[in-house]
This record gives structure tokens, C-alpha cells and sequence, in this order.
């Protein structure tokens, strides 16, 4: 808790994705704030730039990176441009944060990951954002438990509204399933050592010419399967799932419920045991809106009659306990100020 | 997003929730640090403080207050401190979230109410973190809405595994209820008007006379009611969950489910249309990670060697899809830096 | 299983209840049939009747117990006329299954309860079905097991989408609640000793004048709570549901899943464990249709092509598993007498 | 409903499945009864028969097809000796139930094809009593409603908790699987043209050389693909899902819930709209085990004081509703006949 100047991020990218990574800096982590902005359309870049204090902004990702305010790189640009930026940051020995892909294909990605071992010492993160969702989190750390046995097969599906105007049919597997291939060798601790994809007809709603849906099947290095329904035109919905096979149960998340085990017998979840476990968000946000709206003078959160009106109900509540029937709750008028 | 000065924050109790309130801080929120420590308890305050650069202690709010490097005062002491406290700080104008109960009785809230009033202006914001869950947020959303007409009752469930030492029948409702008292009138916009309390039979696990579970019933000046079962031994987990009956539809929360409505003929829950609204949070963790992790000079999360793994499944994947059948993937040594 | 001589029925009452209940004789109850329809309205007894070999038809329900065809009696008579048959099929000694109420009064009741002691032993059961419902059924054994402790509330749930036009506020007492009243009382093995009602402000889409929704507190000799729900404009559906607090967990039905505890930081349900626990029913169901099929000269299921389909594919099935890849089914051209 | 004669029906095989059919028909299916039990074991055949009056036991099926008390067929003997009693019940025309597989082989199946074509009209059901089972139909009909769309894909599970001695690595597909190609061809209409069979690691719960589990992908001549988890060592329980992917959403079942679709930004269920809906097999239940009681003499079933008790607490619940407040409710003493 020491306090530490904050980590200086570049941003390389300022798109979509980009664009919500310096937003989220900004406002939401803690430790590191934004210094530079990069994207070769530069009035995107001073847009996404203008409301931070000494926020840099080019076209020139190795200029930002030569810059004496950058501790930290994040690469939010098309894929395409990530080897030059990862290899120029190697050779200034930044750590970064690369949005997936890492490259567009092996080769390019091999020449990274040769640059990041001639340097000695890791530099680079990847993109791989599911594994610090809270579901594929408790799912990890259940299989580890060893309850369920050693994992035999992982049943995923990948479904989403519709797919950009862009998109092709080789995009569903290097776009869409790059998530279930990283989710895999993540989960089951394996590599994967073969790939068969089915065809079923396409959907009428797919765009022509798109195969969609695709159904893929990834044999591992560990004996395990893992198959992946990628549907990018469902129409329904945004839809990742997971359920991981075991030799003794299985575990699915991505159902509305957090996490879903069958095991002897039983199928259901865990409840939580503790406020800390259920509410803790809440106080994270309470805290944080609190925070915000004190800075801009404002008080936004349950004030002063909020916690009058309660004590007077709870005072009216123990009576009630404590004498039996029913209990009248007498308030003063409210004032102008909490109307 | 402008670069604002960060919040400096005196922290008044630093018991299990005072602590969590600084490590929160510390930690967690974005803008805001703690510069004051505060416990009648010195050794405590003491610890707590400890790794904060330039945070001092003291067992005194009202010097804590009076310091220069103070902005903004958390209350997490026991509730009879709250009044004296609370009274400072409005005195000298500043910003308040202080821990529920407001005060401990309707008399002493009201001299707080009045405090403020004469202020002028709001400044105390009371911890009814229920209001920042998400699950809450969503059903007081859905409720605005007016798609499920007018509330006409709440069922509520609360339950603890097991009660505290010191808890007695009062607190049942004074510290427990009191949360179902607010949930009540923050979702219906209702006041409450009457209280009707209910003992069946104690069980077997509470403590020699411990009324728990009980019943609780609230009426409102909108007409409807609000029940809550508080069962603070049940042993088997910590629950809280609401239901909202209304004219044309019922919505609950707290069941393992975000929200689950039954209306028109049909029960579920809504599904996410967009990887923003379904991994929002874990793009939120990756990114605190990254930057926590690399401020300690390390990499923790997936590397260089995954993006490569996962180029290499993705391009054979794609030849599958195109030439059909099974293609193997291929993939040099795994070199010893990523092991 | 010795073949014993059908039942002899006589139903009282051809309304809705009554004649549904000669369709289920007729149709579906193994060992039984109707030999007798009463009804004031003559015209719909013959209606009822008319498609039932040797079945007679009268509107003096004295006089259809004191035939000689007539083995037992199941009345679906309104309440008010329940007393008198219930006398006159005891003063015959006849077995009876009487729909609830048993009689519209306390008073009555007792009458009807003194003649049966008089006659020295029990022929009378009343329709109150839920003891026969699945989830009702699995709930109650599952509070004989006693894992969960002793039952301390329950919580009862009982919503219509609109209620008759005849319906009056009493009647939700009277009519509906009187369900959860025998649940509560079987569920529990309690008496009920003390009831209270109360009354949110009644839904716009009641009727003038009816007091919709009502709330319900029974009380029992046990010491157990059970509060009720009863809404019968609701709107969006019918739903029965009840959940048992006991000392250690609680149990639910009713909400789509069979039977769903909270216990020892656990959610969830069974699993079965054999496909007679699963297809139970699907068995008896086809067993069933094939019979009805075949008594009327038809088949109605799936027949020859359906085996030699699943033949051939399973044949391919298993030379796929034994040599590997892809195998295609061959079938011979589908004959005419089955498309 | 016009009183037809019972169907007589010859039961060839008196194993577990046969046993048990036979116990169905007797107890349970309204038309029909057993008048012979076959089996090449006589003893078994004889314990099996000697409850029912006049039903004759023998070891050759074909003696039992020529008799005059016999209209009717069910096999539930083992797989390979359906043909010929098949080729027999043809050969009278006699109608058939077969439990399923219709014969072992397509070879054999073709037979017993071109046998029936010969006789000219369809004759003969085979046990694929998914087709009955509640949850299946439900699916298949909203197939047919078009609310979905076109179906895609159809992911199966099927899970035992533990394979018989004899089982083989090829039954998983003939005995097991059997099921899912009969229902993917039942649920979409469609014939399957290719097999694809993957086989990960053997769980280490699998007896020595049993390839457990399996994944089966089937292909349609719709384009559609079923892919078939086959698992029959899983250990935790008996589990059959099905999760059908159709154009514009999914619905699946099996899961506890009986059907779960997700479309149109929705997941959910579908509520009861009527009692009749919600209860029908409890009202089943209900007069079956009245009639069986009353048949052996006996009242099992909620009785008068039941009825007696539920008036008493109604009439005090319809004081509390108009007078307020808590009412006591005043029963006689629990005369000795009702305890």
C-alpha cells in the first residue's frame, strides 16, 4: 500500500478498444494513468487525449515509446501493426499490455516471442481478458481443487448478436475461437495438437458466403477435447460458455447462475458465506460513486433522511418485537433540503 | 477525466470495517487516498496505517478533522460515536459516508438532520451499500421502468450463518432489518408507516434466548408491504434476496441469477448483447493486474509463448475450415523462459 | 396385480371439475370406471355420459348412490351440496373422494365428521390434491428425513392470471388460500392456531372491490409460521410455490426446478440416478399411446424405418469409432408405407 | 370413451425390462392387460405371471403369437431374437411393441422392413420413448412452431453413473447413442448421412479398455450437425440434455428445468397458465390412488377432520381479512378415528 507514482501508460491505438482502455485508466485503475496517445488518425487520438493534463498525442508509436513520461505500453491497434510496436518496446525493455492477437499468424509471433528471450526476462501480456473473468476465475481455481477429476472434455459456446460488416469466415476461428483456444490451454493446462472444423448449412441470417455457424473440435496434448459451437449471427445474444467434462463431474459457467457443478448426484452452486463475499463490489462502488461525487461537490448517495428514517423504523421495529402487534412509525415532515 | 487532485480521506474507526475501508481506498478507488487514521484504540489505528506514506494517526476525530490535508471523512466507528463526529464535520463543512446507522436512534438523527439543514447544503451520505449491488440496481432499474406496473409487495430473505456473540432480539431489526428497512424505501420510493414483528419458535441453533428467526412485516404509505424473514443462525450461508410483486409481473434478485422476472406467461432473465456488458469486469481486473504487476516489476498473466500457442492453433484451424478433416498443429519447443 | 373387478363410480357434479374427472376415470385410471352421472342440469349429465357403455344419468344424487352398479362416489357437487350426498354415501357405508372444501363451513364439517365417527371407521377423502403433486410429494420427504432440522416458516406463494367474475375477497381466504391451509398442516403435521391478514393496497387490475392481493400469516401449534401470497390477478401466470425454512437449509418447488435446497453453502437439486427415475413417465406415456393406437387400428409412433435407420447409423457409428474419421450412411430408398 | 375390450397383450421377455412393462400394463395403462408372459427362462416368466389371473407363461414366443386370448405384442427380449418374433407378429398380424433396437444389424432390420411392406400396412413401434418423454415433446413442438428458426445443431449429453459388466466400447455407440440418433431424426425431420466418432483420453473410472467417453458428431441431410457426449462411467448421475441451436435462438432441456430457451435477448421458461396445466398429474395421481385404496378397503388420502381443520382455520381467516388483526382459530379435539 506503499504509495507508489502511478505506472505512465502509452496507449498505441485509439479506437474502440483503445478508447475504452483510456477511459478505463483514467477512471477506474488504480496506480497508473494515461500519458500518451497513439493512433495513426490523429484527431481520433485528440479526441480520446483532450480531457487528460499532459496527455501526449502522435501518429508515431517508437516516438511515444522514447518518451520520458512512458513507464508501460497498452497496444490497442489493428494486429497487423502489434509486431513492430512489441519489438520496438522489447528494445527499450517496457512492459506491455497487448490487446489478442498477439500477431495475425505463427511466424510473426515466433519472431516476438524470440525477441522477448534474446532480452532474458518476460516484458509482455497478452489480451486474454477471459481469464480475469470472475466465472472462468472460480472455474480455474475448482478444477485445480482435484474434486472433479482430471478434465476429459470442455463443451463451449460463442455466440454473438452479428457479426461486423468485415468479418470472413476464417475470421470465426482466428478472431472468435483465438478466446476458446486460450480458455482451454488455460483451463486444462494443456497444449493443443489438432483442429477439425464442421460446417453445418448456414444460417439464413449470416451475411452470404459466410459459414456461420462453425463447430470446432481441438484435440489436446493432455488426451482431452474440447469443441466450440462459434456462432456470430444468433441474433439473440452475446454468449460465452463454458462446461468442462471431468471424470468425476462437470462445472458450467456462463449460464446466468456463476458456476454450476453436477457432482454425487447433485447439480447446484455455492452460497456465498460472509457480506465481504456477496457485497463486496457494492462497497467497491459505493466507495468509488462517493468518491466521485464528492470531487465534483455533489452528494449523490442515501443522505441524512435516509438514515433518520431508518432509525426511526427499526426504533418502531423493536417495539414491535419486544410488546407484540403492530407498531406505528412516526416521522417529522420532510425538509425542502432531502426532497 | 481531468487530472484532479485526489481526495484526501480521514478514516474515523479502523475495526474490520475501518481497515477494509483503507485497504479499499488504498487499493481500489480511483482518486482518493487516506491521509488520517483515527481509533481510540492507538496500536490499531496504528497498524492500519502503517504502509501509507505520509498517513497520520491519531485518536481524536475532531483533530483528525480540523487537519489541513483532509478533505473528506469516512465514519466507521461503533454507532454512538457517530453523532459527535458527524456534528464536526458539518461544522466545518465537509463531505461524509458514514457507516450505517446514521445514529443509533431517530432523536439523535434528527439532531444530525437539523445540523445539516442549518448547514444549509447536503454533505452525509449514510452506507446503505445495497443501493450500489448491482443485482439491486438492476431490479430499482426494471421497477422504473413500469413495465411490471405498480409494487404492491416485497419478500425478503436474510440470512446469516451464524449470529456474532453480542447480537440480542433487538438487533435482529436494528442491525439487520435496517437494511431491508432502506432496500424497502430506496426501491419503492415509499415511506414506511407501520411494523408488525412475528416469533415462531426459535431454532435450536440460535443462542439461549436469541428470538431468531423472526418476521417482519412493513407497511408503506404507498400501501404496500414488505415482509422480511431475518434468520441469523441458519448455518448454511449468508443469503439476500428480494422479490417485488407488482401489478403485472414479479422480479428477484439473490438467487444465484442476476434477475429473474416472471411476467406475460414467461419467467428468466435478459442476456447480454455485447462483450462490453458480459466482460466488462474482467477487462476492468486484467488491466488493475497488469498495472499492479508490473509496478512490482513482474508479468503475471497470459504471455508471449500464449499468444504464439494461440496463432499456431488458429492458423491450422482456418486450414481445417478451408481443406476439411483434421489438421495438426505445430509448435516449436517450448522455450524455458515461459516454463 | 390379481384382476379384480373394476370399480363402480358414481361422479356428483358434471361442471368443469366434474367432468374432467369422468374423462380421467375413463381415460386414465387403471381399475376403475364411471357407471353413474348427477347433475341438477340433466342435460349436461347426459352429455357427460353419452359416450360411456352402460353409464346411467340422474339429477338425485340419493338416488345414484343407492344403485347397485355403484361401488364408490366422487363428488365435484358445489360445497354447499357436499353435506347432504357426504351424509347419504355414509349412512351406505360408500367410499367417497370429495373435491374441497369438504363442506362450505366449520359448523357442517363437524356434522359431517360426527356422522363418520358414528359409522365407526373412514370413508371419506377430500380432494385436496397437492399431497399428490410431484414436488409436493418430494418436499415433504424430504423434511421427514429430517437433514434439514425442524421446519420453522414457510413461505407460500399462490397466483392465478385473473380471478372468476363470482370471486369475492373472502374467497381468496376461502377458496384459494385453503390450499396453502392443508399444505401447511401436511407439509408440517401442525395444527393451525392463530391467522392474520393483510391487506396491501389492491392491484388496478383487480375488479372493483376486491381486496387483490392478500397477505397471510398462519400460525401453528408447532410453533411454525407459514405466510401466504394469494394474488389472483396477476396477470402473467398460475404459480404454486412454497419454501420451508428449517433449522439447517430450506427447500423450494415451484419455480420451474423440481425441488431446490439451501443447505451447507450449497444450492441445487438431485440428480437422477437411473433412466427409470428419468423416463419413468415417457415409458408409461408410450406404453399407453401404443395401446390407444393399436385399440383403434393405428400406429402412431415411430416404427420400422425408425429402427432400420438408427441400425444403419449405429453400424457407421461404429466402424467411425474403430477405424477413425468420417463414415457415411447409406440407406436404402424410404418405402412409401412410411412417409 | 365407449368400453372397448381390454387389449391382450403377450409380453416376450420377462427380464428388468420386461418385468416392468408387464407390472405397467397391469397397474397402470387404462385398456389393456397381460395374458401371457414368454421368456426362455420359465421361472422367470412364471414369477413374473403369477400374479394375474388367467395370464398363461410359456418359453416360445411363437406358441404365444397363435393364441386366441392374444392381440397384441411387446418384446422386451434381447436384441438379436426380435426378428424372428417380429417376422412371426407380421406374419398374424398381430401389432407390435418393440423395445428398441429393432434388430442389431441394418441387414436384419431390412428384413423385418420388406416383411412389413409385404403385409402392407405399418404394424410394428419401436421403444424410442424419448418421443414420450414430457420434456422432448415440448422441444420438438416448439421446433415446429418456427419461433426459432431453421435448427443448426443439436448438442446432446448423455450420462450414466456407471456401465454394466458387459458393456463395450461399441455399445457406447449401438446401445447409447442409439437414443440421440433417433431423437436428432425425430426432432429435425431430417435423415443422418455421416458419423464422425472422437475418442479423448479414457476416464480412469472406465473399466480396462472401455473407450469412455466418446463424442459422436452426426451429420443431417438438412446440413444440421448432432453432437452426441456419450459418458457412461461419469459417476455423479443419469443425466440426458439436449440443447437444440436453431436459427434465431436455442432451447435445451434436461437441465432440471424442463425447457430453457434463449432468444431474443431473453433466456427463461415458460409459466403455467392453469391449474389444470400446473396439476394435471396430481389430479392423476390422486383418483388412481383413491380408486387403488378403495379397492383394498382403505382411506390413505387426507380425510374429514383434514376437511374440518381447513374450514375451521378459513372461517377464521376470512374474520381476520374483514375485522384486522390476528384471529385464533378453535378446533374440537382430534376424535380418536382421525389420529
Amino acid at each position: 500500500m506503499t504509495q507508489r507514482a502511478d505506472l505512465r501508460v502509452a496507449v498505441i491505438g485509439s479506437g474502440r478498444m483503445g478508447a475504452d482502455h483510456v477511459r478505463r485508466i483514467q477512471q477506474t485503475i488504480k496506480g497508473a494513468r494515461v500519458t500518451a496517445v497513439v493512433d495513426v488518425d490523429a484527431e481520433r487520438a485528440k479526441r480520446v487525449a483532450a480531457p487528460i493534463d499532459g496527455c501526449t498525442v502522435s501518429t508515431d508509436p517508437l516516438a511515444a515509446l522514447a518518451a520520458d513520461d512512458v513507464d508501460a505500453v497498452l497496444i490497442a491497434s489493428p494486429g497487423p501493426a502489434h509486431e513492430a510496436t512489441l519489438l520496438a518496446a522489447l528494445e527499450r525493455d517496457l512492459p506491455v499490455l497487448c490487446e489478442k492477437p498477439l500477431t495475425p499468424d505463427a511466424a510473426s509471433a515466433l519472431r516476438v516471442l524470440e525477441a522477448e528471450q534474446a532480452l532474458g526476462h518476460r516484458r509482455i501480456q497478452v489480451g486474454f481478458m477471459r481469464r480475469y473473468d470472475a466465472e472462468y476465475v472460480r472455474l480455474k481455481a475448482l478444477l485445480r481443487t482435484g474434486q472433479l477429476g482430471r478434465p476429459l472434455m470442455v463443451h463451449n459456446r460463442h455466440r454473438n448478436v452479428a457479426s461486423p460488416p468485415f468479418f470472413t469466415s476464417a475470421m470465426l476461428i482466428s478472431d472468435s475461437v483465438a478466446h476458446e483456444v486460450d480458455a482451454t490451454r488455460w483451463l486444462l493446462g494443456h497444449e493443443i495438437t489438432a483442429v477439425t472444423v464442421l460446417r453445418p448449412a448456414p444460417s439464413a441470417n449470416a451475411p452470404d458466403h459466410l459459414l456461420d455457424p462453425q463447430f470446432v473440435v481441438l484435440e489436446t496434448d493432455g488426451g482431452a477435447l474440447s469443441d466450440v459451437e462459434i456462432f456470430v449471427n444468433c441474433g439473440f445474444g452475446y454468449q460465452v460458455q463454458a462446461e468442462v467434462v471431468c471424470e468425476r463431474g462437470t462445472a458450467r459457467i456462463g449460464d446466468g447462475h456463476a458456476l454450476v457443478t453436477h457432482m454425487a448426484a447433485r447439480w447446484g452452486g455455492t452460497i456465498a458465506q460472509d457480506y465481504t463475499e456477496r457485497f463486496a463490489d457494492a462497497y467497491d462502488r459505493e466507495v468509488q460513486a462517493w468518491v466521485d461525487a464528492t470531487r465534483r461537490g455533489e452528494v449523490t448517495g442515501p443522505g441524512t433522511w435516509d438514515g433518520y428514517a431508518a432509525a426511526a423504523v427499526c426504533e418502531a421495529g423493536v417495539r414491535a418485537l419486544e410488546e407484540g402487534g403492530r407498531v406505528t412509525v412516526e416521522l417529522v415532515d420532510k425538509p425542502a433540503l432531502y426532497r
